[in-house]
Order: C-alpha cells, then sequence, then structure tokens
C-alpha cells in the first residue's frame, strides 16, 4: 500500500514555477505537497560542479534587465549578481571567414547588418501587436499562426548572410530554428521577453548578469523554508481528478510510492510533459492536444573550462556566431573571482539533433574545432569540457523551452492556462512575461497561485476531500 | 506481484499493424504476446451497433482502389465489399448559397473549380518528387519542410473561393487545416496515397468500396488465430529495455498486471502515444522529440440514421463539402442491403476543436443546420445521430493520423522507423504506402514483422533472455 498524505494543493514539479506557487499558496494559509521527480529542486535551473571544482549552471544561468522577479528572489535569498562579461570584441564565423565586431550585430557584411538589423525591427514592431495573454486574439492570428518563422524570414531577408546572422540568434533564443516556430508564437515570444534584440543582447538583455554559484540557488532557496512539504525523487505518473478533488499518485523514484490527494494540483512542467501523465478521467481533447503541439526545442549546452579566460587579453568578450560546426553561439561564462576562464555555447536546433545522432565524440570533436577557429589553438584544450544534452535529460526532454508549432495557438491557445477541473497550469511556458526564462517561471508561479487561492476561496468553507 | 510471462516479441497494440506484425511473426514460429489497452481490438478500426441496431465504423471505414494488402485481407476474411455510394449530385455550401455539382469538383464557381484543379495537379506533382520512404531526402526538403502547407496554398490560390474547396478536402483528408500541416509532410501523404484528387474520392479513389458489416472485422480476422496471445484491457505504462531484451509493464486496465519478458517489442501505436510511455533507459532525444512532432489531427466523426437514403431519391448522393457549421464534409453511408439510411459526416481541423468547446448540444445543433441546409428539411431529423470525437478517446487521441509539423521530417526524420536497441515501430505513420489508412497499417506490421524476424534471425542461436 502506498503511503497516503493529504493537503489542500499538490504542486508537481519542484522547479522554480512550482515552487513559487509553493511559497505564495503556504504563505496564504493552504496545506502544499510538492511532488519532484529528480533528486534535486530547479528543474532546467540546475547547478553543477566539474571534478575539477568548476561551478556552472546545466541549464538557465541569466538574470535579464527587466526581471524584476528573479532579481528580488535573487536579493531576498543573498545570491549577488555580475555583469557578463562583455568588453571587447566578438567573433564572426561566417562562410569560411572569421572576423570580429563590436555590440550586437556582426558587422563583417554591412549590408548584411543593416538588413538583419530591419528585419529585427520588422519582427519586434509586429510583436508589439501580438496580447501576450491571449496570441490568438491578434490581427490577423490565424494568417500568423498558419506560417513559420521561416516563412517571414524568406520573405523578408530571402537566403541572405543576414538570415545567416537572424538564424544564429533565433537557434540560440529557440532551440531551434526559425522553420519549426509559428510565427504567431515567435511574436508572442519576442513580445513577452521585450524583443529580438532584447533576448540576444548582454548588456542591457536577457544576458545581462549572472548568478555568483549558480541559478538554481534560487530554487534551493524557495524550497528551504517549505521543508518537507517537497518530496524529491516522486515522479508522478497518474493523476486521478473529480470536479474538485484530487489524487496524485507517483512511483519508481528514490522515494517510496505516494499517493496524494488533494483539493488542487498545480502541474508544473513544460505541456508535452504534462501531456504524458495518465488522467483518470482522460483531458478534455483541447488540452491533450495543446500538449502534442508544444514541443521542447533542442539543445546541448556546452561549457569549456580553461585556466584562465585568455580571450580576454586578445581584446575578444567570448562571444561567437558561428554558421558553421556545432555551436552556433558562445559567451564568456568565467566566475566572477577571476579563479578559472570559462565558456558556454550552444549547439542548437538542427545541430544538435545532427551532433546526437553523430555520437558524443564527434560533437566533443566540432566543439573543439570550432573553439579554436573562433579563439585561437589554446581554446581546443579545456581543461575541462561539459555538456549537457537536453533531449535525453528524462524529466524536461530538451530545452530551452517548449515552442509553439504554427495552428496551435490558434488552434487550441486558451487550454494553455485553462484550469481542468481541480488542475492548474504552471510553468514558464505559460508565462504572460518573459516566457521560457526564470522570469517566466516565476510569474507563472504567482499567476497560478493566485488562482489556485481564488477557486479555493470561493469553494464553500467546510468543503473539500 | 505481477504476472511474468516470456515470449519471442510483444506487441503493443493490436491495431491492424500489430495484429499484421504478430501474424507474421507467428508465422515464421515467433513466440509472441500482444497488449491491448482497450477492450477490444482494432484501434482507430471499430465497428459498433446503435440501439436501433444500425452497424456503423467509429473509425477508418473505406477501402480505396489500390490497395492490395487490405483488399486481400478482406477476401481471405470473407469480408465482402461493395461501392460507395455516389451517383447524382452533391451538395456545395459556400459562402452562404447551396448549389450541386457532379464528380470531384465543386463547380458553382468555374474559375474556382479550375483554380482549385490547377493546385490540386500542381500539388499532386510535387509530391511525386518526395520520396516516400525518406521525405527528408527530398530536393529542397529543408525548405519544404520549413513552411505550411497554408503557405503554399496562399502563394498559388489565394484567398479564394478554390482554397474554401480545398480547405475542405485538406481537413477530412488530415483532420487539420493546411495551416498546421507542413508542406513537405503534406506531399509525402499525398504521394503516398496516390495524389490529392485519389485521397479525396469516392469512386476509383480512397473511399470506393466500404465493407459489409464493417472495417474491424479485419482487425477481429487477424486476432482469431492468434487465441490467448492477445491479451486485451492490458494498457502498457512502462517499458524497461537493455540491447536485446526488453520488458514491458501492464497496469490499471481491466486485466491483471502483467510483465512481459521478450526478446524484442513492436510499438504499434502513433507516435505521440508511444512517446508518453515510461522507458528505462529514457529514449534516445531524438526519437522522443520526434513523438513530440507528430501530433494527431482533430476529427469527430458524425453518422446521422434515418429510415431510408431519401436524399437518393432527390438525385442526391448524399456528399457534402460545406465552408460553414460543423460539417465540412459528408457522405452516404446507408448499408448495402437497404436496410435504412445513413450519412457520415466529419468535423474537423478547427471546427473539431471549436465545438469540443462549445459543447455536445451546440455541435449536435450545427450539425443538423448542417444536414438540413445541405440535404432538405427531413435531414435535420435523424432517427439516431451518433458522434465519436476522437481527441478525447484515451488510446488514440485524435484522428485520423498523426501529421508531422513544420521541421520535424527535416529534423528527426529517421528516427519514425529506426529501431531503438529492442524497439521497433509500426503504425499507419510509419507506411510508406497509403500513410494513415488500414492499408499503411498493414503495410507497417508487414515491415516491422521483417525486420523484427530479420534481427532475431541475425542474433546468435541460444542468445535471448
Amino acid at each position: 500500500m502506498d503511503e497516503s498524505r493529504a493537503c489542500d494543493v499538490v504542486v508537481v514539479g519542484a522547479g522554480l514555477s512550482g515552487l513559487r506557487a509553493a511559497r505564495d499558496l503556504t504563505a496564504v494559509g493552504f496545506e502544499v505537497v510538492v511532488l519532484e521527480a529528480r533528486d534535486r529542486v530547479g528543474g532546467r535551473s540546475w547547478t553543477d560542479t566539474t571534478p575539477g571544482g568548476h561551478t556552472y549552471d546545466r541549464g538557465g544561468q541569466w538574470l535579464g534587465t527587466n526581471q524584476p522577479r528573479t532579481a528580488a528572489l535573487a536579493a531576498e535569498l543573498g545570491v549577488t549578481t555580475f555583469p557578463t562579461f562583455g568588453a571587447g570584441e566578438a567573433v564572426e564565423w561566417r562562410a569560411g571567414e572569421r572576423s570580429t565586431y563590436v555590440g550586437l550585430i556582426p558587422t563583417s557584411d554591412p549590408n548584411a547588418a543593416a538588413d538583419g538589423v530591419e528585419a529585427i525591427l520588422d519582427l519586434d514592431l509586429a510583436a508589439l501587436d501580438v496580447p501576450v495573454d491571449a496570441p490568438w486574439e491578434a490581427h490577423g492570428a490565424a494568417d500568423l499562426d498558419g506560417q513559420t518563422l521561416a516563412t517571414w524570414l524568406a520573405e523578408h531577408v530571402g537566403a541572405s548572410p543576414a538570415r545567416v546572422m537572424l538564424d544564429v540568434a533565433i537557434k540560440a533564443i529557440f532551440g531551434t530554428g526559425a522553420e519549426e516556430l509559428s510565427l504567431l508564437f515567435a511574436l508572442f515570444y519576442l513580445h513577452a521577453g521585450g524583443g529580438l534584440s532584447n533576448l540576444a543582447r548582454t548588456t542591457g538583455g536577457a544576458q545581462a548578469e549572472r548568478f555568483v554559484g549558480g541559478s538554481q540557488q534560487l530554487a534551493v532557496g524557495l524550497a528551504a523554508p517549505l521543508g518537507d512539504r517537497v518530496v524529491l525523487g516522486a515522479p508522478v505518473h497518474a493523476i486521478t481528478y473529480g470536479p474538485s478533488s484530487v489524487v496524485v499518485h507517483t512511483g519508481g523514484g528514490a522515494a517510496a510510492p505516494l499517493e496524494i490527494r488533494a483539493r488542487r494540483a498545480v502541474l508544473a512542467m513544460p505541456p508535452a510533459l504534462s501531456g504524458r501523465l495518465a488522467f483518470d478521467p482522460p483531458l478534455p481533447g483541447r488540452r491533450d492536444q495543446l500538449c502534442m503541439r508544444m514541443p521542447m526545442g533542442s539543445v546541448t549546452k556546452v561549457h569549456a573550462i580553461y585556466d584562465e579566460p585568455f580571450w580576454r587579453e586578445r581584446g575578444l568578450n567570448g562571444q561567437l556566431v558561428s554558421d558553421e560546426g556545432a555551436l552556433s553561439s558562445t559567451f564568456d561564462d568565467s566566475p566572477s573571482d577571476g579563479s578559472d576562464g570559462a565558456l558556454v555555447g550552444f549547439v542548437a536546433g538542427n545541430d544538435c539533433r545532427r551532433y546526437e545522432a553523430a555520437g558524443d565524440k564527434a560533437r566533443e570533436a566540432a566543439i573543439l574545432d570550432d573553439l579554436e577557429r573562433a579563439f585561437g589553438p589554446d581554446a581546443r584544450c579545456p581543461r575541462e569540457l561539459v555538456t549537457q544534452h537536453w533531449p535525453a535529460e528524462p524529466f524536461t526532454r530538451g530545452g530551452p523551452v517548449a515552442i509553439s508549432v504554427p495552428g496551435a495557438l490558434s488552434g487550441f491557445g486558451p487550454a494553455l492556462r485553462e484550469p481542468v477541473g481541480p488542475l492548474h497550469w504552471a510553468g514558464t511556458e505559460t508565462a504572460t512575461e518573459w516566457c521560457g526564462y526564470l522570469e517566466g517561471a516565476l510569474q507563472s508561479g504567482e499567476r497560478v497561485a493566485a488562482e489556485v487561492a481564488e477557486s479555493l476561496g470561493a469553494q464553500a468553507a467546510g468543503e473539500g476531500l
């Protein structure tokens, strides 16, 4: 017989959204249990230390400008931040040639730079017309959702060098190419994060700051006061629910099988994963089919660790944009105390898939080639090289975020946040501000906690299990 | 303790593909167990009888011209077929006006008809260039896969009456609109089924014939000689596998929990559903992420049953194409013995989603309006009206078929059939002939059986569990 517990709200997933919801609900007096499949909290926020002692983030790692919830949480928890290193020139590798540039836009081809900037401005302007809380109500939503971002780019920049530059940014942001992204979804996402230029930027943008000691401290800090309300090693596989009650079953993890009875459940995970749980009764068609239409992006995150950030002495800021090889982009990832030097890079979209098929050795060889090409021969010999292949990660299965494929938002959009009986939906994918970012996770946790508290408040006192 | 059984091959799913594989493997001497979640065989082939005694197919129901496997199986099992009724005029409802026409193409607007035919010919011609066994190797595959069919249509026929006509056909064929379909996938699908005109056609096409007594008899006939090798009420939820062994776990169904050990497993279900099982070790990223990118179409199948096929006397063949209301298309579905009259219709794509949200009553009211508009006031009063809403069906979750979203085939295509260790993939979605049809299911069953037999033959004798 499984161990059985009862509470007001069971939260499935101890990422930032689930933990934030649990904290808010606990604060107003509800009994909460948080079930986490992994042996750690944080979800896509995951700080690790190499055998050589270098601490790094396997998942989300940046604090962007204008991310008030994340900044406030870090301040509250005493997690300090520091600016992402950006002084000096970035490297552009395009069509087999290396050049360097300053700022956001590679400039080896001035026409391409101008075309690229114009496309970014056009996209950012169009994004402002897409309501972040209901993209499906945008003017011309069906048309925007019936095409890919690649179609838009083909019309506006063609097969130009500007397209190459934009593709690098898109792959880095979404973990997949423009060919997979609904144009409506892409515009929503850009709007929610302040625009493409903002999302691609370090200084003043989404990659402005880093956390001393890593981003997972935010989740750990949220979880600590929750104490044994957070149960690790407890993968949920089945959920039975009625109009205002729910029973959640775990099993197959480190913890003994649990049966949690509650008045509400918060599913704090990407839609593709919540759709994989066994619901009784089955989810409504629209919710289930939405889950089928929000696949995870494909990204392998790479950390190359050196004794020192030697590129800085060469006037380089550690940033690379490349149209060849495995790594399409890199950033300086050295710790704030100067104890060593590090680069973080992304193998994204079709590159991520291609190098998974080719195998770990082929990927590592390509990465070293990429690093040498960009930063010089010593870049070929990192002290340590770590790869985090998110599509293989069992309880995330991709990254950095779920995308919406064409037709999904216009056909199913309202099902993204609409509760199903006692089931409420959280996760950065449900955010209307900074969807896909730590900030979005926190916003979704706040929103779902308020939603659940209101529905429980509306329920007659004394009613319940 | 679960009941434990051992065999050579465990087949998950007793639809036509799984049963065909089981039969072929049994025939060459392998011990097979087939696990089926439902209390019946057939999967998307499901024949039922109304309280009033009318027998009808809730799922796939037609035998197309040039579907040799299906025709041979029916003949072998003594299941007779008869031509779909097509004599007389079809009804077109467009822009609020009713007209009638003969043949495949609505003719109320001759220019639209000409434009529509030209688009169909262009698509069918382009489809011939997409290799059915490797669409990702088509010339320009990345470009074709980076856009939707809606983008192609917008370029080739604009927002014209021809587009309205094509949209009806596309919704009927795919269960979703052109806005969701990768152009590459759509071309592959058309090629695999002999072209759009073929797929839309009754006489000489995909809807040419019907089975006396319903299509499920094919599955029942395949299952009968397998005897207790087929276990009903046994939903699989977890699969553990090594290089050449697999353990499949069932539970939560009518049958007692089972643990089946085998040398190979055949997963005979749509990719979106196989991706929901708990695999240990987790599936490779590419396979898992492909499963996220092949959502099920959205279709509600409707049967309206009358005392007699009164429309025939009015010179109508029971076919409707409509741009308004719930039903976008209908066909005459009366039994061959003339015992009563019936129409079958489809609420597809966004209509299917919209009317799920509106509720059963609103959908039924819209359907009756549609029928009256098309076939006259007596069509408003069927003796019985049955709706089968496939997105809510737990072990299918949509229909008629899984589609591939933009980027899926070019990014992940080979993972569609590539075995993962001892795991092999079947189902009509893996077919290269008549993908999405009964014929495709049978072809995939044949293919996977040969694949498994070869891999087991190649394995050293005596090796095994």
